[in-house]
């Protein structure tokens, strides 16, 4: 707590950087481009994977576990897949080490070579769709509608933590239909259950869309996803919904007798959220003073810090407090009672806003006399003196409030931060200072290429539902049917 | 459905891997040596890891997440458990595919060959040991009491669904303490949650105790453990939890300033249970009818099967049934209610009776009239017509009554075979049929190797508070002071 952190101003990257070090969430690992989630930050990924869990039981999904590993010629099977991770493969060759001959330490045994080599997962459905061809046999096997918790790997060079590391954790839902329709559907339920929780629980409106085709997932016919704005004006896919037609039924042979008694191929979905929401949250909503976390997914969402000097005192302030706590346990709301006293009271107001604990309660001698409480909220740092007696309502209206400011907040921002360009260089002048930029395109991938190169913005989305208005090009002065929404990106 | 199930008797291992089977709980995979857990055997994961992370938490203890991967460097420093894993890791040297220059497919790119070869985990000490470096400097910072939910790679040859699998899913606690009695404490504390939660909610007793040396874990001084008898009179090591000592301080060199401000080694703990838990579950309790669930971690805990022949009759039985199911699910009773028209009530009974759900209740036009509903429970096979009025009471203390049952049928099949012997006739003749076998030991690893060569029994635990009472040693005759717990085992 030496150095104060740096600003968003003064350097955005650091100061995330600085956040996630200080607020204990995450660190580099010595093992490349793997990191550790720390306590805290782990109990913001159970509070995501608990909310998203009962979504996906409530849509009448079931959880299952797949292998680690994936044999090399499975993920040959489907082409374009292969093609799109074979770059970021993680290889198992062997099965075995043994004591170095010539000295200390262990060495690779090489007559444990594996006939074919493994890749660890970098997302499951070359060897879930090779078990859903025993699965699957009758249109009364459909649908199969599976999520799993896992970890996967995608072997990448530069790394940040959250946002882009070589191992992280996520889910990924494998969904198989009787009907295109019904595979439609489900892309489209599964992308309003991500919007839903993002909005809902992390506090962060979303834009909703479908990938261009240099943006898709490698094997799907559409890639919807959601994307949604950060502090910086760069913007963060937070959760892509893939609609995978049979591509991956006939790659891995997987038929159905259907309802008119003939073979078909099921129609398929693929769906994923990882613990980079994480790093979304961290920059959607914290300040300069550290995170700023929206209460439904706090691990606190609530300190009280007695202020004392002797045994006494806080023997007095035990016996006031002791009703609240138990009120708070009671209502089920997460809470803290910092009676440590290795630390100042000054110490821990600091280390709570770092964390982002929503409210933070004091109280002292002087508030047992006064029957008050000392209470500050996270999201505005404001502070007040209210009345002890009732105080547990209105935490309650409180958090409730803070999850909607930040929420609020967060909307403005978006809005204060997405415009409309109808000319090149208003483009280029636009991106350059973020933000999400709504323009004409005229749907070829080399202008969307060019673009990228000479801005290095992409096409985050072709909006859903969004009027058809028809334009002219930003780059090519070529016909457009509607606006996209381009960015930098995360 | 259509060939009945081996008997236990017919057949122990075939009837085991029938019900894994026909309950639908997992199946083998491609991959050498990894299973697919299917959605009714991860249900019961869901279960069992709710469970024992409650109780994880309530001890004080917090989730994190470390990486999959162990360089092969970390894996050295602690040697005794280098040796331990060596033979059983699988290793990642590459880290890309490329497109096969001589035709289709993919092949490994020799390019991209890792200067260090990176071990899937097979346990976390190395990794976890590595970040407490960077955690523990002093005192203040001790305990460090950690949990990880993770998948965990030990090659293997022979595999069998839930016992040994090269991959499976686990719990890893790993913790660091001031002192070797806090250490001790912790091993033994966590050993009983293990047994608690073994008996409280599998309905499985436990023995429990201390590995010899040869059993240990690979870099610990003491490994306790609990094991349960199967029904086919073999042991099963259900959890354990090992004293590591400063062992894994030294080698990673971790230090911190103690309360007399000198620099000492922390103390470390680790503590493991898996999804062989599950395989426990099944051999416990099944039948040869099929899979026998104790309540408490049963998906379905009760299904209600309507008997009906046409729409008007299932719509009266609806209207009768509704209150009934919106009591279970206010009472938090996991139910299914099953009016699919697609397979008969016969076909239903068999599929839940293999399946394990401990009530079954049936309710047709008959019941309707005179106000009754059947009910069947699991655990006896046996059936009754019950009042329909104040059922949900019934079901309340019945699924009790059957989680009790299920313990104490298991805990006098163990005494029923848990025998004494004094003579090394006796010994071979009654390892050769099952059980626990108490017996002295004269404490030597040779008498111990001995033993298992000729009898493929091995000391499965020295007993914890048993009272020291002098003998002969079975195989050797030297002096012994207590008697071990030998079996065969899983």
């Amino acid at each position: 707590m030496s150095k104060s952190i740096p600003t968003r101003e003064d350097n955005y990257s650091e100061w995330y950087n600085e956040i996630v070090k200080r607020a204990d969430l995450a660190e580099h690992s010595p093992v490349r481009g793997c990191m550790v989630i720390k306590p805290y930050g782990f109990a913001i990924w159970e509070k995501m994977q608990k909310a998203l869990d009962d979504m996906f039981k409530e849509t009448g999904h079931q959880n299952a576990y797949f292998p680690l590993f994936v044999p090399k010629s499975f993920l040959e099977l489907e082409e374009q897949h292969a093609e799109g991770f074979a770059k970021e493969c993680a290889v198992v060759t062997h099965y075995r080490l043994k004591s170095n001959p010539d000295g200390k330490g262990l060495i690779v045994d090489e007559n444990s070579r594996l006939e074919e080599p493994l890749v660890v997962r970098p997302t499951s459905e070359a060897v879930i769709w090779h078990s859903y061809k025993n699965w699957i046999q009758s249109w009364r096997d459909l649908p199969v509608l599976i999520n799993q918790w896992s970890n996967v790997v995608r072997w990448e060079m530069r790394t940040r933590l959250f946002l882009r590391t070589s191992e992280f954790l996520w889910q990924e839902g494998h969904t198989a239909h009787e009907t295109e329709a019904e595979a439609l559907e489900e892309t489209g339920k599964m992308l309003g259950v991500y919007a839903e929780f993002v909005e809902q629980w992390m506090a962060v409106p979303v834009l909703q869309g479908v990938k261009t085709a240099s943006e898709r997932f490698a094997g799907a016919i559409d890639t919807y996803c959601i994307e949604a704005l950060m502090q910086d004006g760069k913007a963060l896919q937070a959760g892509t919904s893939h609609f995978l037609g049979q591509n991956f039924a006939r790659s891995f042979d997987v038929k159905f007798v259907n309802k008119e008694n003939e073979l078909d191929y099921p129609w398929a979905t693929s769906w994923g959220v990882s613990t980079r929401l994480i790093g979304a949250l961290i920059m959607a909503h914290s300040d300069d003073k550290g995170l700023v976390l929206p209460p439904k997914l706090a691990p606190i969402q609530v300190v009280i810090v007695p202020i004392f000097r002797t045994d006494e005192d806080l023997a007095k302030i035990n016996e006031k407090v002791e009703p609240l706590l138990a009120e708070l346990k009671a209502k089920g709301i997460p809470y803290k009672y910092d009676d440590d006293d290795k630390y100042k009271p000054g110490y821990k107001f600091a280390e709570y806003e770092l964390k982002g604990v929503p409210v933070r309660m004091a109280i002292g001698l002087r508030d047992l006399e006064n029957g008050t409480i000392e209470l500050a909220r996270r999201d505005e740092l404001s502070k007040q003196t209210l009345p002890f007696d009732g105080i547990v309502g209105h935490i309650e209206s409180l958090l409730a409030e803070i999850q909607q400011n930040l929420y609020d907040r967060a909307l403005s921002f978006r809005e204060a931060n997405t415009f409309s360009v109808d000319t090149w260089d208003a483009f280029k002048a636009r991106i350059e200072q973020g933000g999400f930029v709504l323009a004409h395109w005229d749907g070829t991938d080399e202008t969307e290429e060019k673009i990228k190169q000479e801005t290095k913005a992409t096409i985050r989305l072709i909006p859903l539902n969004s009027i058809e208005m028809a334009g002219k090009c930003v780059y090519s002065g070529k016909e457009s049917a509607k606006r996209v929404v381009f960015a930098r990106a995360y």
